[in-house]
């Protein structure tokens, strides 16, 4: 794919500026964080895939499509599923940070688990 | 735009469930809130589009129209320009969030001035 990174060094590479992120589990995509957010607020206001693609004015397989991370939701869209969840971009954006935040720490601990425990012991 | 929220209610909308948003101002989108925070994070670092656009492997010129909001970055772009800007995605969402809460906090107060000076005196 074209936009994926392509880092092709011609000359040296500055420094990396923040600890290996080798060692760490890869992250998710956006697209897929915001998915399964998405998915959990309209399960959790025990909606249908219509009741809430109908509000935001989208078809309900492109919603699961979205729901899933099989699609990239435009900016536009992102904010006609908030509204439609009852919601706003800041608290969306807010619940994915943290949903994010709470799989790092979960892979970091299966990554690293006996020494982390062992460090923080 | 296909894509804009379209709401034609063909029987009758639940009652909404937050405090009613046409009092607020209107929230920014995502890529523009995105956009201004990767912005924000190349100059701190004193580089030029050229230098930050190299490390994702996109053209100056594309991170150009992603830091102004009028691109809509894929997730594997918005992971790749993460990294070359030194941050992870999960950093780089709870800026935005953290942004948008912000910027929700300043039209509010613009919005209500006087009444929340005066409530919170």
């Amino acid at each position: 794919m074209a936009e994926r990174a392509r880092v092709t060094p011609l000359r040296r590479e500055p420094p990396p500026r923040t600890p290996s992120r080798e060692s760490l589990p890869a992250e998710p995509l956006w697209r897929e964080v915001l998915g399964e957010r998405l998915r959990a607020l309209r399960l959790q206001q025990q909606e249908t895939l219509g009741q809430t693609a109908g509000r935001a004015g989208v078809s309900p397989q492109y919603l699961s499509e979205i729901e899933r991370g099989r699609k990239e939701p435009s900016s536009e869209m992102i904010a006609a599923l908030a509204g439609a969840l009852g919601t706003t971009l800041t608290g969306l954006t807010e619940q994915v940070a943290g949903d994010l935040r709470r799989q790092q720490g979960a892979a970091t601990s299966r990554a690293h688990g006996p020494v982390a425990l062992a460090l923080a012991a």
